[in-house]
């Protein structure tokens, strides 16, 4: 009975200079590949890394858009690195926008906690638009790095709007109409040229978001 | 002007019999294959497809765990077919657990909206095991397919429990301790021996669970 | 000297009455699936199936952005399928552009063959812009989802222009922000919600691209 | 104690016409994709799917080559499929050779279980060679897709061969060198031209292997 | 004749300083990612990175569980890095049992050279149990990440046991219910709470495992 | 309108040490891993990682082969890394044949721009020819790791041949059977027991090839 049967699998194990595990909590200082942030060394992990509490607080809703987009990828937290999933939060005040965008590579479920909200996504190729009224505990989902947006149509009962927005990967990047070219340093003549929105559109939006050229 | 771009693309996609999508929604009524359910003909795919709402419904807590977990993965909502990623409501009432578990495919984040828990996972290999404290708010990680559990311990004001999870898999299967081994076929004998735990325990946890052999 | 080693191989294939081969030329007769087209069954394929003749032909530049795509993705070529791979041309006459667009699920290479343009594309989060002039010869990288486009400098010795991009993807999507916006049934109140682009310039738009709503 | 928590997965899975399990028996009846075989409804699927008895029996050696390789892939083990997973039995007579050939999809561990063989294969673009001896009981890693092959250097006491090999993907197919050139309908003059071998050695090993044209 | 085409290759690898070529053997020293172990510099490899001779070894089953698991897994075997397979030897003496466990990211062909075992796993959702006897030469498939177990049901001519078992994933990892629950720092009270098995029951296989709290 | 949305995405980016971005442009004086090269830090990464110019220059002919390969993969633009796509350039001069060969991780479309070849790929198992003859502007497809071939047949107004490759890997190998087996330290009698080319071939190809032993 001395010796039992988990002893072999851990004396390999210890040999090996750099046992890898189940995960690989990021580890911010080394160099980063296409597969994520490099591991921290197993005994560098302890369980704070798993945990995170930024989604259990309301965001900063006094934007122009009145919505505030908190997220928990593995920029954030570290475990989520090599876990292909990711969480946000979104808050969002009376009359609250969320503007178009996408996310490059996830697809989303948008879970509604609170609030009645106009949700849409266009397809490509076609331009099908998929639009729905959502109401609190209903989830839309939205594929793989189409255009998409939200608008708060709840009254007084329905605000402020809560939603959880969990993601098909743990890289989460959020591309928005507006700031890829009206907060960017594409040129007015470019963006006229390659969207025909008209150039005095376009001067007036990059004032509003802080675009310059 | 009275030729616009989008004409050629929409062309060449109608020669086409059976072009393929952005999204491909699961009919459930033909074949599916190692990477899902078969798609939905694109004329047949409507908005309701990616619409949900029984995670905003508590499920029915009255089980000997006292906890509930509601599903929306892509046998319930068939836009996730193949969007690799799926939700779950839970709910707990005073003193419930969530058993142990795992799920094969998949990584977890666990979002706790209401209540406190201690939430534990367990690594492979060096049998570690992550355990804490979570409140609401807190996100728990759950790297893909290792056992894990929660405790409810909060007094009335966090009860009853309210969480979503987000799963890295459309997929998304549960096996738990118990029910594997208690609410199964397997033998008792084949259970001691491979578990170690004695035949008398194993009868008296059959019989809770609804165990034969 | 009469039996080959080959033969066993053949008699296990044979047995099978759907052996799948290297390939899985599309079906486009039967259901698709998340991993694309169904497989034409092997006795069917013929070496035609890998051969594609359009990316020869100029496309017809008469559209309002005075450019033209032609596909080569699983759609056009039915070896294609399952390969994660597809290309395209590009031809744009003098004054043309290739309008801001994105390809939802694929990295791209565009090989410039003949012309001069200004080649751009914008990092999601921080709205970085990534621009350069391109000549003949030479390629541009596009990384997977992000909005790009092209605009023709080039005098007359380097019209009309020519270029082959590759995809990394078979299943090649183009979503582009006009007619994503202003060709589709998205409707102005939304739009403009959504991007704060003004009322006034999205029905004039709409009416250039053929929008409703 | 009359209601488990089992009860509410099996109610939501049961709805659902055809709920994926965690495995994807292959329907050799229905069509495949590029993920693999169709899957068998569950209710069909029984634990003769999972087994397989073949590599218990040594091949027939009396070939051209002296060896015979018996697979196991999800062509004649149905639970294969989608696993990313397979095997094959090596046997090999006095003198045997296995062919050079390569595995398309597939990376190797060639597992010998009894004799002593050189054992090579060749990286690309630099040409480099690994080659060694092994011996009973020594393990041959094979990067996918390179040529390698194997020359039986043992004596009687180390015969016949055995070896067990696995892959990286259950879609095990094999391309030997011969075979291609020699044993299939390429022409002389094209294998000549494209391999610089004489036209009057491949004429030779034509008649050899089986080829014509 | 003096010029080959090669050298075109060579050049253009040689002028890159990190040519990645066929193979990533792993570097044990320096960061791993989610994609494994840093790729050792091509002038360092040799043909022993890619042998192992430990399989050809009976392990030593004198443990409580009476079996020995030897590992090939990219810890032991440099080579595998990145090829998504490994393997093990796996030996019983007379009565024993492989115990109750997952592999939390691969799935399994067990592959049984010698003796006579009872084999199951367990389905998650549907606790359905797949299970049979398997004799020698009969290999044995487990889908990913499900509980499976073995027991010796040979007489003298059985045994010892010898199987040798491949995993789809160079990353292998075991999670057996014994070392998770009775050999590790999961208190008494969480594990009664969350899978029902008594207090009595679990102290007496702490004593037996090691675990503590 | 003091405060845009844009500001709490880019505060919680730059508060991480090392934000990952859309892409992963080469850093080739750190380890790269099975996931390719690591990432240089995004401040450090210019327009011009995403453009070369190779591909608009013919490559010397002056070979045994008279083609010429001119690759543009990620070991020759940095920003192609981890975006699974490659190109190259391929010229013919008249009576040109680009040698039988294969890519062991990439499917390939070759798009022939000026001249008239005999195309050629061979299947595994079956050693199925599918060749055919292309001309300007055609396409072929070759599924991944399959041998393939061109011969020029082209006239004098056929030629020099211009073609562009496609590539599903950013990481293109080129392994030809020439090199691997006659421009290598593979031994003659090696080859010769594994092909069954005579040793008198086999030598008199190493003359030309430049292979030793």
């Amino acid at each position: 009975m001395a010796v039992f049967f988990i002893f072999m699998f851990s004396f390999i194990l210890s040999t090996s200079y750099a046992a890898v595990q189940d995960f690989c909590v990021a580890d911010y200082t080394a160099p980063s590949s296409p597969a994520g942030y490099s591991c921290k060394r197993p005994e560098n992990v302890t369980v704070d890394d798993f945990v995170y509490s930024s989604l259990g607080v309301a965001g900063n809703t006094s934007t122009i858009t009145r919505d505030a987009i908190t997220l928990a990828s593995y920029n954030e937290v570290p475990a989520l690195n090599g876990l292909g999933l990711s969480m946000a939060r979104v808050d969002m005040a009376p009359g609250a926008v969320v503007p178009l965008h996408t996310h490059p590579g996830a697809s989303e479920i948008f879970l509604l906690v609170k609030g009645k909200l106009i949700a849409a996504f266009i397809s490509s190729d076609t331009n099908t638009v998929y639009q729905t009224v959502i109401n609190s505990g209903d989830l839309f989902v939205i594929p793989k790095a189409l255009f998409h947006g939200f608008v708060n149509i709840g009254g007084a009962k329905y605000n402020p709007v809560v939603a959880f927005a969990s993601y098909s990967s743990e890289s989460l990047h959020i591309q928005t109409v507006d700031n890829s070219l009206f907060n960017s340093t594409l040129s007015t003549e470019f963006i006229n040229r390659t969207t025909f929105i008209s150039s005095h559109e376009i001067r007036r939006l990059k004032a509003l978001f802080g675009g310059t050229n």
